[in-house]
């Protein structure tokens, strides 16, 4: 019986140890244990995070003020109390416009680990990507010189800016949306899935590693891979049409590639798919298989995949609500026309 | 020169004192100091205060999620870190619909200590407050079905309500009114103002106690008394026609009494007035003396005023932003139409 136990603890071993490095050789990555190490890999070097830089973007990213209408803040859309997102299928903004390309929001949790950003990648990084959403007519709808009048009539902003880039500093729209970027980039979320990629074999169930070695061995990793499990632009619909294709305008970008959605808290980020068509997570993952790899995947299959997907529900940061500072005579009116 | 500092000193510390006393006497009350007479003021007896409730409250008062569209919570109109409103002049819900009556968000800031809720004070008490705003179609337009489907389908919700209220918890939406009533009840925030009518005589400056006394003796106390500064039905208009009377086609309750707003944090929460139509603190100093007390304030009186409205601003309590339990197949789907 002790020897039973035994090599059943030491084949569990050896199977978490030769899965440790599967999912290595088929380019899964943790997010590093250190912090230092994660600071560093997260940090943008033209502009180092620091905490004054992160308290100030926090503020703007949560405060509806940066739009037109004083009602959408980035967090409506990417809740980061809703796993980063809005859970709605397709994002509506100013004067209640649904997304025009019928795209659903992604989320931002973990977004820094993205090698382009939005779902046809026009964007390079976060600090380019804030810019977009604030200015767009159908989601925030503030002009440039808007969002720099409205924070610069309001001396704590002020304040807060001088504290974080110095004295001389001038805030334009792009020192803002740098600010809300540098918050982003603190919002990872570090999963068992981490833990056992760092080393610790218990951190993953038994059932969660076969889950692993599954989404490793049908092929899932070809897309979903790196830090984020996502992020990379590729291909759609390789071996079959998506079922929800004509829903919506977006055709990704100018080689119809998509950019791949993180699979990190991907349980808290329905509905799925860059159009939010499809509701539950088994759907996903066998419309996946059926329209990238062309397997049609067993329930077995899928329910595994699945398992080893909820594994990858993060540790959250711990984010205060800020106080906003208050608005003045001089700070532009709200319009919601 | 030590005399006379003594006795400047000695007059100074008289005038508080006698001030302190004629607060009183116009029907000014503190928030009191000790936490647990606050809790007793603050709890509602037939569903007493417990940090279980608290918690589960405050989620509920943040979550979208018991909107129709997914994408209003009571924290948008009355946004706890915008002075517990929401900066506009007319509140914008549901599809875009400003507030059919002009009406502006009151704050939810020490909203416990009024004697009646909405401007036209049509509710009692918080509890039956809360109730109005989410089903409301131009506000969040969800019915108390969609409402109590909504939270029954997700499994840590149900985990709290049962922590908060026993294992025979029944999920009803008026339970759901009642949890966010809880958390707002914790809503307050004592100020400078608190610790000087508590016995602090330092807690206010000289220049904010004169202010105090010209707010006293021009009349201001009539109206703007007990803890709230405010929270009564009062007649409005009485010496002269609001300026703005023609806005919106709210009237007030039956008598035509409107429920006064409260003036703690008053800096925060421009636009003023029920139709918030006024931008400015002084304006609305100057508006209100003319139409309720019928004189018109220098512009050294309202200054003075002003700079004691300014010292009622409070100490916030710390809200952590919730990460929401998250919806699954059984949670009905968000409606934006």
């Amino acid at each position: 019986m002790k020897i039973f136990i035994l090599s059943a603890f030491v084949a569990s071993a050896l199977m978490a140890g030769s899965l440790q490095s599967d999912a290595q050789k088929a380019g899964l990555k943790p997010i590093p244990a250190s912090k230092v190490a994660l600071t560093k890999l997260t940090s943008n070097p033209a502009n180092p995070t620091t905490s004054s830089k992160v308290e100030l973007g926090k503020m703007l990213y949560m405060d509806p003020r940066l739009s037109k209408s004083g009602l959408i803040s980035c967090n409506t859309c990417h809740n980061v109390g809703l796993g980063g997102s809005d859970g709605m299928s397709s994002a509506v903004g100013h004067k209640w416009t649904s997304n025009p390309h019928g795209l659903s929001s992604p989320t931002v949790y973990n977004a820094v680990f993205y090698s382009q950003q939005f779902w046809d990648g026009r964007s390079p990084h976060l600090e380019d990507q804030a810019q977009g959403p604030i200015q767009a007519g159908p989601e925030m709808a503030a002009p440039k010189e808007y969002v720099t009048a409205v924070v610069s009539s309001i001396p704590q902003y002020v304040t807060m800016f001088q504290k974080a880039y110095g004295k001389d500093v001038k805030i334009t729209f792009e020192k803002v949306a740098d600010t809300i970027a540098i918050f982003e980039r603190t919002l990872v979320t570090p999963s068992r899935y981490d833990d056992f990629l760092n080393g610790n074999k218990k951190a993953l169930t038994t059932p969660e590693q076969k889950g692993l070695k599954t989404f490793i061995d049908k092929g899932c990793a070809t897309c979903h891979n790196d830090i984020a499990l996502g992020g990379t632009m590729q291909a759609f619909g390789v071996t079959g049409a998506y079922k929800y294709i004509n829903v919506g305008d977006f055709k990704g970008d100018k080689n119809g590639m998509v950019r791949v959605p993180t699979l990190r808290n991907i349980t808290q980020t329905a509905p799925y798919f860059h159009n939010g068509q499809i509701a539950t997570l088994g759907e996903a993952i066998q419309e996946m298989g059926r329209i990238q790899l062309g397997v049609t995947l067993t329930n077995d299959e899928t329910a595994s995949i699945e398992t080893f997907l909820k594994a990858l529900d993060g540790r959250k940061p711990t984010i205060t609500y800020p106080m906003f500072p208050t608005s003045n005579a001089t700070t532009p009116k709200v319009d919601v026309n």
